[in-house]
């Protein structure tokens, strides 16, 4: 518990990069997916599935470096998505070519390259896609500022981005003291045998609360959205944190890597960010 | 043989659908992507892999169905990109839920639910996009005509779809006769044995010439984009059949079903459609 904390603590300072944004939050995302697709990959090995992490690696590199500067260099709104759809079909094409060594590979190696790709890194990619977003909702909030005579911004505190972590990391915490003090009706006793029903619920409410006020401080004009997009996301959060314990109770291992002491892998981390991020962005980008 | 060709030929009064294209060809598409999708989930029964027919029926209504309306409600350029990712995300999280039912269910019967139902149902997708992308390009050639005070028009010959229909039967019956008449170096004998490197070649030349003479009749002005889309579907064509093949061969069947007698399954004759329909579907996208 105590290493958890600690390194919990230690992770703080990436905070800074969510307030910067733009590339920077692009290069972090970049990492976490290039780290988690590999983990996941991993996860396979024992089970004797061999999923390619050169395409993996071709893949994300493509997913974050191109499609923001599409935008720069055509004139046609939904260039980013378009490429985005073309990247999925990429994915899929790659990881059947994969295949055409049929003497050495299996189908469950191009299946779960092209399943690995489109979950860890496809998903990671919705946290830029937010920062993206929220930097056109709150456009006159932006902080400007010149170097070299180049124009930079940073997002700050008006950041979708914050609530997708206020929600993943809020509901683990709430939904772990709910638990804790109130828990009593077990939620899937077969997926994660410590989780309550209270605990769930604890988990909505608390980040739910958390998310609000955040709002009420930064964004108050969007407060009736910050709550739907609140309670969706951390319900979303402990979807994602249920599904990788399915994976991980499947492939049989305990944790995903041990990159991060007493958190396991990067993908035992971000679970409940890659299902939330993708779901709050599209609730974004209806709402506003 | 002989079975062969009287259904192939009976197949031609279908060709009729892509001169209508719009709603017509959205639903023959939607027909395709739901049996194909059921043909590959079936393959997989028999290695006790039990994808939900479910889900994919959910996924593949909304994905022939939504995005063509989006248009019409909103303003914004791009949305229905937006949505087919907002869909790609909604596979992944919904068979990720499949797997929730952790007793019953395996790893692999959520995984393959979610890549057959990109692979066939979101890949033939891009053939209705193709048809709303003619229309955008060759929209003063459209036959327009009104009925009961609503406007509808058809494409006729002015339609991307040909040239995906040229280049996957195209490469089928060329490489199929430059094979029998100059075959000698095999092409890949461990996936589909009878296939040489000439057929191949000829299969290329043959499909380049066919969507040219089209492109010289119909759309002249374009005939540089149509042969550089026409060797690329072609190529891609050759591709979609092996990687049919591959799983057909992995999964120890001969077809994947036997609704068109003599040709097999739905995905069995349009395997390679699904492969050279998005290749030729982004590169026109960005040619234009």
């Amino acid at each position: 518990m105590k290493t958890r904390v600690v390194s919990g603590l230690l992770m703080l300072p990436l905070l800074v990069l969510i307030a910067i944004g733009g590339e920077v939050i692009n290069l972090m995302c970049f990492l976490i997916a290039l780290i988690g697709v590999r983990e996941f990959y991993n996860a396979f090995k024992h089970k004797d599935v061999k999923p390619s992490m050169t395409i993996a690696s071709v893949c994300v590199f493509l997913l974050f470096i191109v499609p923001g500067h599409i935008a720069a260099y055509t004139q046609r709104a939904g260039d980013s998505f378009a490429f985005i759809v073309m990247w999925v079909m990429l994915v899929m094409i790659l990881s059947m070519l994969y295949m055409f060594n049929i003497k050495e590979r299996k189908l469950e190696d191009g299946i779960v390259t092209a399943f690995g790709l489109i979950y860890v890194a496809f998903f990671a990619y919705h946290v830029v896609l937010l920062d993206t977003l929220s930097r056109q909702i709150f456009h006159s909030d932006l902080f400007s500022f010149h170097i070299a005579g180049h124009a930079y911004s940073i997002v700050g505190p008006y950041s979708i981005v914050w609530l997708v972590i206020f929600c993943a990391f809020g509901t683990d915490v709430f939904a772990y003291f709910t638990g804790y003090l109130f828990g009593k009706h077990k939620l899937c006793k077969t997926i994660s045998p410590k989780k309550t029903v209270e605990g769930a619920v604890g988990g909505v409410i608390g980040a739910t609360v958390l998310c609000s006020a955040y709002a009420y401080i930064f964004m108050r004009e969007y407060i009736v959205y910050v709550v739907i997009m609140a309670v969706a996301g951390s319900i979303f959060s402990q979807l994602g944190d249920l599904s990788a314990s399915i994976f991980k109770r499947k492939l049989e291992i305990k944790d995903y890597g041990d990159l991060i002491p007493g958190h396991g892998g990067v993908l035992d981390r971000f679970d409940s960010v890659l299902f939330a991020a993708p779901f709050m962005y599209y609730l974004a980008y209806i709402l506003w």
